[in-house]
């Protein structure tokens, strides 16, 4: 018997339960053993609750119990959980996590915390909710050079350009039906300023180049500032809008960013609609593969840590290789990186948009007389960023074109 | 220094010894050690070859040599590489496979033999080229119960599939230009006839039950009876033929084959279009996931074998979990799936198509005065197969339709 203890029992700790409860059979037997949760640790009271006779409220009592071996760590942030999981770490315990602020924030050291007291730290709930995503680049694609990670890291920003795509609507109608349907929060600000998507994509980054990518370094976008008109420009052009997580290798640099795209058909990333996720990871052997999936909800992101409990059942006494040392990511700057550029720009700046952008695409529709949607060919970001400051406030919106 | 041994110095073979010398560096760090091909095993001379030095003709070089602790074995066919994989796995040597045939055929004994020895049989390479798949299986999705694996499991089929849709050309004329650009072989049958892909099939669902399932109890159809005509209606009715491998859970049996399919927008697999290949997962917690990229070539190939080498030297001396049990699975039937059907029937049989399938739905083309294309309802393939019957020559073609 292995005997387990879950840290917080909200959302995603109290699907942890219910996974090992519903797919018992089944986990026993990959785990080689039975696994048992013997605490549940959160300040709350449940009564009634079917495994109220596990609840504490004293996490001393899981510490300095020999017995638990593994502790999920369900409750987020990065205060208690940080402090929680150095402790059970310390204490031999590998802890598993959908705490994907607290992974961003002090991945490498709970790692070498773990490493030095022969356990394991594990995060693949942390992005992507049940997709896996964190196991293909420490364990499969070992024999790659990963050159670049793309990715749609979160759902409700994904939902909400998809359903603004399908109905024609603004971003404050689809937000307000997202936060209807629980698809969005009630301070969504996290989501749709893209800061959920930056702290996936610094993990994502770090594993990809085995040196830590710190959150503050990704320059970050939401998708707050797109209309109606924009995603319309952009269909007209054949492309969708998307937020995308981006991380690439330039030399010995690594250039990481969050923003809204114009990703044409051929990305793979281009079908991915609604609340599902997806992290295409492009190897110097392989090329483009992906990932793709639900990224959030309580069963699949539950599925994911008790996915890690099995990993660590099975390696009790051993470490599991990662790479991801606490040596910060050389950062390249955005100004050098080439992109095409979408421009939505007043109606009268054609003559103007020409001389400073040639060679472009004007996208324009009869029945919309104030303006013009505008794809410039490839150049630098500094150079485009410029060129805009010429036009001032002609520009309406600007949003960048992958591939 | 880890000692490893290529068997086969053909695409594959030759492949591994090229990922492991330009990825040299982070294969090293990954490992843990530095990898050194010590022999290449091949009946044919490569003279003036960097590694000639390394070459030998005689196995027992390589199965008395100590210091060799893995072998890629790159030879396929189900003689020798069987003979020599048992002989390797004896004496304690890790196998590392792209072999599908050989894994198909006798997966569970060489993994029995493997345990028995302390060492491992790999083969992600066998199934989807470089996307990794057998790992989420094994070793990621291990808290869901998986309800349903379906892929697109070769890509010479899905290439012709997605040339004959965008050019509207017959199946003969593709699969000749296929030939010459090199992706389909002279001799085409394996994949055209869906073997390849029965073979990758009875992994995933082996891999997916932990019984074995067995190439000869999957029902397989191939894609030379598909015309341009049936890729025309299946568009105007908003879908595309793919071929695809189905392997369900129906209670305790399961249910498998290879078939073309019409499939609609609403599932993953209808976007992946040309060489590329996709395995779709649905687990009972996590729902849908899916795993794309290139599923064949040289480099992607090897750059799986390399990935399954590195994960043996990290796990020299221990048995890496993996359940597929040589007993073998209960197969369900196909006379009770239910699907709904396509057929392309000769003008004339409106009538009796109305009276035979109520409340299916015509698509017709103008144009075409000879067929017409017809989509069921929800059906039992017995009852669909019987109907069929009365219809006799009138019906030029049925189809499955996916979902």
């Amino acid at each position: 018997m292995i005997y387990i203890a879950v840290l917080g029992y909200g959302t995603v700790g109290s699907g942890v339960v219910e996974v090992l409860e519903r797919n018992k059979e089944s986990i026993r037997r990959k785990a080689t053993d039975e696994i048992s949760v013997k605490y549940i640790l959160d300040l709350r009271e449940f009564p009634g609750d079917p495994y109220e006779d596990k609840l504490v409220h004293d996490v001393n009592l899981i510490l300095e119990d020999p017995e638990v071996s593994i502790v999920c760590e369900t409750m987020g942030g990065v205060g208690a959980a940080y402090q929680f999981t150095k402790l059970a770490l310390e204490r031999g315990k590998s802890v598993c996590t959908s705490n994907k602020e607290l992974v961003a924030a002090h991945g490498p050291e709970l790692l070498a915390l773990a490493r030095a007291h022969t356990c394991n730290y594990m995060f693949e709930a942390s992005v992507g909710g049940g997709i896996p995503i964190i196991r293909p680049l420490n364990s499969a694609l070992t024999a790659e050079e990963i050159e670049s990670i793309e990715g749609i890291l979160n759902g409700t920003t994904n939902y909400i350009l998809t359903k603004m795509e399908k109905e024609g609507a603004d971003f404050e109608e689809m937000l307000r039906r997202a936060q209807e349907k629980g698809y969005a929060e009630r301070n969504p600000e996290a989501d749709v300023e893209g800061h959920d998507a930056c702290r996936k994509l610094a993990i994502l980054s770090s594993l990809m180049l085995g040196k830590n990518v710190s959150v503050d370094k990704i320059h970050t976008e939401g998708i707050s500032k797109i209309t109606a008109a924009d995603i319309r420009y952009a269909k007209e052009a054949g492309r969708t809008i998307k937020l995308l997580g981006i991380s690439r290798r330039v030399g010995e640099k690594v250039q990481v960013m969050v923003a809204p795209f114009l990703v044409g058909p051929d990305n793979p990333l281009h079908a991915v609609d609604g609340v599902f996720n997806a992290v295409c990871v492009t190897g110097n052997m392989l090329g483009k593969s992906m990932y793709y999936g639900k990224g959030a909800g309580k069963l699949p992101t539950a599925s994911a840590v008790v996915g890690d409990v099995i990993d660590c059942a099975r390696h009790l006494g051993k470490v599991i290789t990662c790479f991801w040392d606490e040596e910060e990511a050389d950062y390249a700057g955005l100004e050098e990186v080439e992109n095409r550029f979408f421009l939505r720009v007043k109606t009268g700046a054609e003559e103007a948009m020409e001389a400073l952008f040639p060679q472009g695409k004007i996208v324009r529709f009869p029945d919309r007389k104030e303006d013009f949607g505008y794809i410039t060919v490839s150049m630098k970001e500094k150079d485009f960023q410029e060129r805009c400051g010429i036009l001032g406030d002609t520009v309406c919106n600007t949003i960048r074109v992958e591939g």
